[in-house]
């Protein structure tokens, strides 16, 4: 016998990345489900219709972004994934709490979107994006430390920087809400936005 | 350190292919959370219970029609997909886009069932298949710009002018409700059998 | 240029299985959404709570019934694919419909569990596992016709003699519904039990 | 001919892991929906939202313990597949069975926070608990017994001790609903937790 369970559990990358993705998947096709089809009964003709479209701007606005962040993370953990030799009961538990983080995301969503000017539901969105950034960093580290990384992976820092930089934007934004939550919201958004399109931008690039 | 996150983020297929089958696979299964049970209570007999279930053929119509949609979208994602070398961070993000039209459609598909007589939700229904082509256009163009296919892959023309065709059919279409909205999808519904099926038929094969 | 689309379309084996897999494991997990939990409001002790329980057992043997017929057909379908060398556009299609099948089982079982006296709700619930057994047959046909197996594959006459063979077993089942709706569950959920276990009874392991 | 259906069926490992990851994705995730984000009509200021929020502790409470729990489950699924050559027919339907009991802890969890001071819902969620130990339980046997364990796997006994050790402290916890409810929950979270996090105390570890 000799081995302990603790030595040999949790070392599949491959289970890791399917159990990943199909969090990732749900959570991200949940959030639609925020978005509500007007009720019929309430609804008498094309200009009333238009009208209770509008009033799901709120639910697309929070939709959009929380897809953002979502394809943020998910890039991030799969070059932080693709850069491992194998996991370890460690790394499996560091990223099932990553997870959870993808998982509070709809209704961390849904309470933005039914809450869009209180600052709580500001600052509960915020504390799961820096869940999200807190587990994707420590998961880092821990394959750093333990020896995991395949020898060719791209450094550390690369990834560590980028975390801690955009965290960084995300805090600021965040405390915005205490002068106007939709000036919060604003500039949150327009750091997701950066993470997707800025590379372009020379020295947005760099970031 | 020398290389930037940008350049090593994203590349890994397998997963953008997972990711994108769990997005399918929950967006087609919600479709039918569309078609509710009737009430127990408001039914009596096995007439009335027929009666309730053929109110259900709206709902049962358009999770058929956005079903075939969502399949004919996955076999041209799969083989746009099945001829890339590699995927690199702008590939991710605009296939995480058409992901997002997929994600779209289960609210479409909802809104086109509660109100089937109205032109603005045949319009969004419209729109949203323009951006699952759109985004689909938009990746392929960009692996042919960035040399990531492989040498021996079909040509690039081949996907292209199938989608650019489908397109044109989907507009025709979409333009017809302001005509009569019935009319409209029957036709979009015949387009949609025809990718299905139509191959077995020369001419429209070479469609 | 030279291919047409349909002939490059749909290859892959790899991403069939895996958005098959997605549509199963999701309308595997929706069918326990059925099951509702009492409302804590009608609930004021602990026997009031074993009562609301017990009124959740025609949702619990309608879930069980399903899960098992998703079971044998997932085993079914995976026994299929793995019988093949490559897929192909019809074949990849043949499977679409297969997992439209599996996506109306929520519905079909939800309307059962509502309406377990009406012999309409049993009728849809087989011409439910008719489908699902009629697109397998279909898909397995296409195979054979195609020469899409692979030459050491098992006869494929072992999984057509299987489906016809459980197909006239639930025909039988879904028949006794004139009689009594209750029995025709019985045998259906007696056949299902068969499949997953009876393979250990030496006569009914050859069926 | 020759070969019979039952001994040709289910024997791919690749899928009966990604089903199996699908389905504990879409439990993981469904565990969050039982968190309802508060009615806007009756939140007049920040004070009353935090006071609404407050009132989802049990939701949330009792979220963190199945996410714990399916994770654990998760990483000893994987633990135990990661350790077979193959799979057959029988090992794939106790994975089934497995899997029947990882789709039913949203339900268990939902009764669990609705009824948190009822003896019946925290024996129904610990009967759960006892379901997925006994089916990882069989099919860890049968896989021994059928000779379809790698050369190199390390020993059975691992996960089997690993196992009954785990059931036999939540038992303690389940008893323990008959003198306090909460003292029994308390128990069972310090339980997963130990799970979780325990190994890095050494005596704790060799459980």
């Amino acid at each position: 016998m000799g081995k302990l369970y603790n030595e040999v559990a949790g070392r599949d990358l491959n289970r890791l990345a399917a159990l990943s993705d199909g969090i990732f998947a749900f959570a991200m096709t949940l959030l639609v489900l925020n978005i509500r089809v007007p009720e019929p009964l309430e609804v008498h003709n094309e200009g009333e219709l238009g009208h209770a479209l509008l009033h799901l701007a709120p639910s697309l606005l929070t939709c959009v972004m929380t897809f953002l962040t979502l394809g943020i993370f998910w890039v991030g953990q799969q070059t932080q994934l693709s850069a491992l030799r194998s996991a370890d009961r460690d790394v499996a538990w560091l990223h099932i709490g990553f997870m959870f983080a993808v998982v509070l995301t709809p209704f961390s969503t849904a309470l933005l979107a039914s809450f869009i000017t209180y600052r709580m539901a500001i600052l509960i969105y915020w504390a799961n994006i820096v869940l999200l950034g807190l587990m994707l960093c420590l998961s880092s580290r821990h394959a750093v430390r333990s020896g995991l990384r395949k020898e060719n992976a791209p450094a550390h820092e690369l990834l560590q920087r980028r975390i801690v930089s955009a965290q960084a934007l995300y805090a600021v934004a965040a405390m915005l809400c205490f002068v106007n939550t939709w000036l919060s919201i604003a500039l949150t958004f327009a750091i997701q936005l950066n993470y997707v399109f800025a590379p372009r931008i020379s020295w947005l690039y760099r970031l």
